[in-house]
């Protein structure tokens, strides 16, 4: 299958990443405004860095790149990232490797242009009662295909019944309104996805995860633009609840040993971290994921 | 090639480094007795709480297993691992993948008896002047083959010229009374194998890698031992140097930036960790290399 030319739809994506980008970024410096009082209210709100990254920047030609937002040290965030890219050009083989075993994956030793959109959010709180979250929902585009994944997964340090049921449950309400076969099978693919085979346990209590979602454009689009208009004001919730509850020495050790997880996870498991760091995508813009501090026992 | 019975070789191998192992851990608890003065000497002398290992533990058949040392809060010591591992039975499809394209690597989809015996040294120090240490050597049998693999590098945060050209020349000097070709073979290795492609860096000042080597048993064995028996001294004098130098507290915050260096490179990169993670072996004991802390900027 060859695809009629996809401009249209990819300028749509990329601009949709960017809206969103622009609505997290703003909703989580307005929450470091309002811990105006109370813990850590003694310290200025935290503001993004935002930078422009580059895939490939040594080579001459211009394979994409975005942006990455990064708040370090603030009231209510410890370390946050936010990003956004749009990448294209020749697939690489040792990136084409990576993808194998997939739907529609392009072929070994045959050349291939590819692009992609995606956005990316990862935050890890201060406070050890606010659970770390990330959300990430992506479209890639090759000559013969395209496809939409993503998902958003909760990761409390100090498990809360409460918020955990919450987060699935609005997860579950966004995949029932596209379509009521996503979120048994999506939330399913979290459990799976998110596992940590080596530990025996999971990175965090789930969510939802997709990819090579392929029906209809419009409707995996409108499926991915909910994911991420989802995640917002869920996150904003459970945080709202948590963020002036006063924690111990003991739950920030917690949280600490909670993130070595995190960590294991993303450098040994994630396939958006190996598919940036294979495909030559700035270091630090795939890496904004790692906390900001971890420990290992 | 069918090897004749190996037992005795075996044998050998894995008590020399239950002997290597013991030298090093009693080394290291005097290192913590005698830092009675000055730095941290108000805390009590680190001692190494010693386990034991199994491999595939859930499974009711016997796969080996090892005595993992970890010494955690001392007065040099912020965390250090010694570990020594003897395991065996059939070789798993997916850990048979890992080793592909390697020299005898064995067969997929043929059933693979394996035999290996190793010892790892991880060391992370409380001061940063005191350059962090690895130093990991193993011997791999198979019906068709055996070889020996391993290294040693150091790890500074704050490079010291006069630390790194005396470790390389210890080093230099062991492969030399071995094997003239050696040297620049391994240090070369260990240049290429502790790279961090996607940080453009490698992850310490280097030292020597190898990997199946398999020439004459009696003197790979010899090579390996003395790896071990360079590397010990080596550290201690290097240690010896820079315990009580005074730090800041920048100077410990780039200690930190420079093990989350470290942590990426072991998890995404390196061999053992892959084959530990792969083969089913105790998480804590193949990942007792990653650091105590860590951070990300």
């Amino acid at each position: 299958m060859v695809i009629e030319n996809f401009e249209s739809q990819k300028d749509k994506v990329s601009k949709w990443f960017l809206e969103l980008r622009n609505s997290i970024v703003a909703s989580f410096e307005k929450l470091e405004d309002i811990q105006n009082t109370g813990l850590r209210s003694e310290i200025p709100a935290g503001r993004f860095v935002v930078s422009k990254t580059k895939r490939n920047s040594e080579l001459e030609v211009d394979s994409g790149g975005g942006l990455m937002s990064i708040m370090r040290d603030g009231r209510v965030f410890e370390k946050v990232g936010v990003n956004i890219s749009t990448v294209y050009g020749p697939l690489e083989e040792r990136t084409k490797k990576v993808m194998q075993g997939r739907k529609n994956s392009p072929k070994i030793g045959q050349p291939t242009e590819f692009w992609a959109s995606g956005i990316s959010v990862v935050a890890h709180m201060q406070n050890p009662h606010c659970p770390a979250v990330h959300m990430n929902t992506r479209m890639f585009w090759t000559p013969n295909s395209w496809w939409f994944g993503g998902g958003a997964d909760l990761n409390p340090c100090i498990e809360n019944s409460e918020d955990t049921s919450f987060f699935h449950a609005e997860m579950k309400k966004c995949c029932d309104r596209n379509d009521l076969e996503y979120y048994p099978k999506f939330k399913k693919w979290a459990d799976d996805y998110f596992y940590i085979p080596h530990r025996k346990c999971s990175r965090g209590v789930g969510g939802i995860f997709y990819d090579d979602l392929n029906t209809d454009w419009e409707k995996d689009f409108a499926f991915t633009a909910d994911v991420g208009s989802t995640f917002l004001p869920t996150f904003l919730d459970i945080t709202e609840k948590r963020r002036q509850l006063k924690w111990t020495e003991s739950q920030k050790n917690t949280q600490l040993l909670h993130r070595g997880l995190y960590t294991e996870y993303n450098l040994v498991y994630d396939r958006g971290t190996k598919f940036g760091l294979e495909s030559g995508h700035d270091a630090n813009a795939v890496l904004m994921s790692l906390p900001p501090v971890a420990k290992w026992y």
